[in-house]
């Protein structure tokens, strides 16, 4: 088997009107802001609109089928957007022609992604491949149409709910004080790559990338760092600046698991809380607040509820049930969001966000993710990944919520 | 402890007069393309010249100390950068006039990395906080500065092979007929990451990214992907299109681990090879070939040579040794290059690419990876990171390299 004979591989390939809708969606969004048609390039947008990261480009007209370009050879790009049109990307002398002669008509504003496209391909295209023609940001665009999740997405976000959950439920047979944050996510990574963890988790924002999340023990619960989460960790020294470091995991330390599973491209963001011996009161007291919180706030993400407002609510009922001192951060600032949209990027659209004036929508997937931070004992959390419905929100995350105390 | 009394965590931190010689060697860059300065934004880029990534940001005068912008609280940040003047990063209304007054003078000309800036980033800069300022490309520039590595670098690289070698020397001990290259992957991550490792593998090339690098099995080798690589892999599904994947290892396969091991934020890129069972002779002689290939051409790659040229080579070298057919693929196009820089980021200068001109340096790291392509059997591939010296590449990588049998 070679290139020429390349099947599709693995779990999680959407069928073709899987992405018919998903395309259908965008192209609607396209029309309604008076673009001719976007070209793509991201892999996240790309993995959405074709199915697959492998194209090279995408050509969304407003109307009519899209058109993929991909580096010869394209046998694999060809097996993996079945029945769609595919074609060697041009040169950039003949882009503005080939886009022309698919639309049937001279292009008049073309959307690009401006908030991931490095400035200086956006220059070369502006300048020379596309001179002539208009040029705007469609990123809003694109990340609107993702943020509503079709159920063929949700089905794959609840897979890699599934995935996390088989080991994340393991982890009491393997946490034991004496080892390190390090060795603890590596009995967990190992299992999870085995089991076709995708190892990398994808994120939009400039600068932001993670590994696996955040597993965090005692005061590196409290350690703050530069990527968009109310939690940091110190990371292992100067090439990560977040996540599981050196510390040895003692007797009687809270150990907070915040982990994202991966299936078929998507993630699925949770966390959960871990207690090496029997959990002290005001540890228990703060997680029990912390479940009530979610409960109570969870009752106020419907479709139309501001995220700002659902923002504003959580750190009222954070001081309603006495743990607003420690609520999202010790000291001001306080993290600006409690919760994330998450689909194929961990920072999707919607964000439950300080003064945000977006309304959630039915077939949004977000991670609510309150922390309460206590000096004497590091990050008391509970993160669940929800799809938003007209009947409340219902988690995708499966895991048990317990306090797990692991006794030795 | 809390974010107040953060104390650098992990190994491999720079002392500060390493992180003066860094500026120094790209401020000489600055002043040599008459900028007045460059405002320094993405991660790699920050970690080298500040020694960590937490910055929001950090200005560099072609003459003079730097300033470094963090985001309140900054005691992490000013505990990560000692010594260091540090301050919140002014709004953008109050950008131009915080450099200015840093500088001394009006900002005529101001480098930016326009190759990892998103448009958006740079548009909003570029019309409103440094509106009337002059700016420039300054990505060749820092590129440039940071493929020259200085002794203690070359430690961190050092330092990541040999974390690397510990785990991959372990291989014959759990590498059995019946695992899928993902349960292979998993007992190597779930060790690697134990040891310290940091997880993500950055790279600077938009749409690049990768997780540990390569663990491919018998036609596994053979698939190509979009990632600049000379191998691919099927990766796990539509999530990541690289990489081991769910196929099952057989006996009498080719195995083929391609890894990066990390240090202190820097890389060491190394594959070696292995077979399930004794090798056939296709395959010994493609092996030794290819060593006898590496043998030859690194006494070519001297301070001075062009890296063209070394390209070149490996393909006249590969036609000499019987191994021209399927070197750096199957069929064309074959891969545009045989190495690349390799430090903080996977995808560093210089590329030994097909037509480079550049010119190799001594203090260059070059992972140096020629493959050959048997239909048969997979992939045949060495590859070491070298560091180029007067006296020839000296290996950094420290694995030894015989084709590995495992016969159980």
């Amino acid at each position: 088997m070679g290139q020429e004979a390349y099947q599709r591989v693995g779990l999680g390939w959407p069928p073709a009107d899987e992405i018919d809708r998903r395309q259908a969606g965008f192209q609607q969004r396209l029309a309604e802001a008076d673009l001719d048609g976007a070209l793509i390039y991201q892999n996240a947008d790309l993995l959405y609109l074709t199915g697959t990261q492998m194209p090279a480009a995408a050509f969304l007209p407003a109307h009519g089928p899209s058109l993929v370009f991909g580096h010869p050879p394209l046998d694999r790009l060809v097996a993996e957007t079945p029945g769609r049109p595919v074609e060697p990307m041009p040169r950039s002398t003949d882009l503005k022609d080939r886009l022309e002669d698919h639309l049937g008509r001279p292009l008049g504003r073309l959307g690009l992604e401006l908030d991931v496209l490095p400035a200086a391909v956006y220059q070369r295209l502006a300048d020379k491949a596309l001179a002539g023609v208009q040029t705007a940001d469609a990123s809003a665009l694109i990340r609107s149409a993702r943020s509503i999740k079709t159920d063929f997405e949700l089905g794959q976000i609840r897979a890699a709910a599934r995935n996390l959950d088989r080991v994340i439920s393991e982890v009491p047979r393997f946490l034991r004080p004496g080892m390190t944050e390090l060795e603890l996510e590596g009995e967990i990574v190992g299992r999870l790559r085995a089991d076709g963890h995708q190892g990398v988790v994808s994120m939009r924002g400039f600068n932001q990338s993670i590994f696996l999340g955040h597993l965090l023990s005692g005061p590196s619960g409290l350690v703050r760092s530069k990527v968009a989460s109310p939690t940091g960790g110190t990371g292992v020294g100067p090439g990560i600046f977040q996540g599981a470091g050196p510390r040895v995991i003692q007797e009687g330390d809270l150990v907070s698991i915040d982990l994202v599973g991966t299936h078929g491209g998507y993630l699925a963001d949770q966390s959960r809380l871990f207690f090496t011996g029997p959990a002290p009161a005001e540890v228990r007291r703060a997680y029990e607040a912390l479940l009530d919180l979610v409960e109570a706030l969870t009752g106020e993400m419907r479709p139309g509820a501001s995220c700002g407002h659902v923002y504003d609510r959580a750190f009222h009922l954070a001081e309603k049930r006495g743990i607003g001192a420690g609520f999202m951060g010790l000291e001001p600032p306080k993290c600006p969001f409690i919760g994330h949209g998450v689909g194929i990027e961990l920072d999707e659209w919607p964000v439950l966000a300080k003064g945000s004036g977006a309304e959630l929508a039915s077939g949004n997937t977000v991670a609510l993710e309150p922390r309460v931070f206590l000096p004497d004992w590091g990050v008391v959390g509970i993160e669940d990944t929800y799809l938003i419905t007209e009947n409340g929100p219902e988690p995708l995350t499966v895991t048990r919520r317990d306090l797990v105390e692991v006794i030795v």
